[in-house]
């Protein structure tokens, strides 16, 4: 931890030193994260898909989510049409657990929403067959939790070759599926977003859909649940969201408009390496190594509200 | 997910069935945490050190820090010095950044306050040189920033058998020296605790000296600030530190009865494999791994307040 707020000095004549060659660069590279953003260029950010975001509108504003459509197909459909029935407004939060997730679903004892098109439970998407010539940006850096990791649209990603099998990580931000003990029984009536460390112990254990890109802190600052694993004790301790709604079906005026860095450039595979070897004054001793969810993958707001 | 509150059975068949074998049982053991824990003896467990004991007074409550002597006894004598001194009376949370961490020290531009014994610079501890034949409780698991990680005395360390160093890792509730760029510019006028994914390409890079082991959630809630690396922008947002204490300086009834379990017993080796392995009826995809910061470390609290 810095004493002190520094000054963000790009260091341009480091970038032109090291741009072609970061990865091979000397023990201690000073090119940081800042500076790899500011040499981006346009094509190296894309919008987020508005077909596949959600905005979770909490009384103390947006929470901005998007969705992997690769992944959970079935569950995103699902959740549409959730969220086009209405299903979400006035949901409450239940659970808030220090250092895992934030939880939204019906309340227990409560008389179940109706539905339309929209269903209960859903075959379990924990894993998805991933097509031969699937690519997505490997890590090179071992994982404990899984064969290969990388990331694919910005998406923090693991995969088994030996069964091309890949699925969604449990990493800060991540948003899955709800789900009782049996592998099917949850839809997107029930929610959770990971407000902790990552808890990789979840992977292929549940549906994962997608991931916050921006908003994270009004969930994180949640007051904690006091009953067991974070759920409140009573409804009075409840944060009530208004509704999630799809960008898709706002007005353009009503959306946020986000960019983030496309994960399938160069410039990404710079942003790792100064995540994996930090740049900068600071820092002395590189890590040499780093692990699928402390990748930051970078957003930016594109519009001034 | 679960998606409702579970009771909590304790299988205790299957913890006769499975004690004396965890590390061999089946593919789905269903040995929990809670499981181990309800069969602990009082053995198993130990006081906090009170001598290494700290009280983070906040307006909402008390954060319990445990000092790790073996690890940064220059910087933990100094912090001792200062809490004697009264430094921490009055300073201020002056950072939170989300998925980051906290951290307090004056604020930019204040007249520093005075000191007696106590120093503003120490020499760095971001290793310790540990003695042949340091006893911790090794995983066996690989990990990609350390050659060899696991526990002593209940804190996640790390260390490097070429070399027999060894150091505290920087999981959710570590607690660190802030410095400038120079290594030895810190002291504990500025300490900071990890409130987010555990961010381990700190590791070697700033020294550490404890963990919290009670009231994460009154440093994890606080308002995330909205400047660079979130700092503060303004002193009407910062919280103000009370005082710190040092347990032993406080009358019994006035200090927090705390137990820890202790990481040199088989109670403990258990329940790193139930986390390695979850037990219980929900989990269907055993992880088969853990990392060192995944391991939670169980703490109770034996005095009803």
């Amino acid at each position: 931890m810095r004493k002190k707020q520094p000054l963000f000095s790009l260091l341009t004549a480091a970038i032109l030193a090291s741009s072609s060659a970061v990865a091979s660069d000397t023990a201690t590279p000073k090119v940081t994260v800042s500076d790899w953003l500011a040499q981006s260029s346009s094509s190296d950010w894309r919008e987020l898909d508005a077909e596949n975001t959600l905005y979770l509108e909490l009384p103390a504003g947006r929470v901005i989510i998007e969705l992997a459509s690769d992944f959970a197909p079935k569950h995103i459909s699902n959740i549409k049409a959730l969220v086009r029935e209405g299903f979400y407004q006035n949901i409450p939060i239940v659970r808030v657990q220090d250092n895992y997730v934030v939880q939204w679903n019906e309340p227990d004892g409560a008389t179940p929403k109706p539905l339309k098109q929209a269903k209960r439970s859903i075959a379990a998407e924990f894993t998805v067959k991933l097509p031969a010539n699937f690519a997505f940006t490997a890590l090179a850096d071992f994982d404990g939790y899984a064969p290969k990791t990388g990331h694919v649209n910005g998406f923090a990603m693991a995969m088994d070759p030996s069964n091309n099998s890949g699925w969604l990580t449990h990493c800060y931000g991540a948003v899955g599926i709800g789900r009782d003990n049996e592998a099917d029984s949850g839809s997107g009536t029930s929610m959770y977003v990971v407000t902790g460390h990552a808890p990789r112990h979840l992977d292929r254990n549940i549906t994962l859909v997608g991931t916050v890109r921006q908003g994270m802190a009004l969930l994180s600052t949640l007051p904690r649940g006091q009953g067991d694993m974070g759920f409140y004790t009573s409804a009075d301790q409840y944060t009530y969201i208004k509704d999630i709604t799809l960008a898709t079906d706002l007005p353009p005026e009503k959306r946020t408009a986000l960019q983030v860095l496309r994960t399938d450039t160069a410039t990404f595979k710079g942003v790792v390496e100064a995540q994996r070897n930090r740049g900068g004054d600071w820092y002395l001793h590189p890590a040499g190594y780093i692990e699928v969810c402390n990748v930051r993958v970078p957003v930016r707001e594109t519009q001034v509200k």
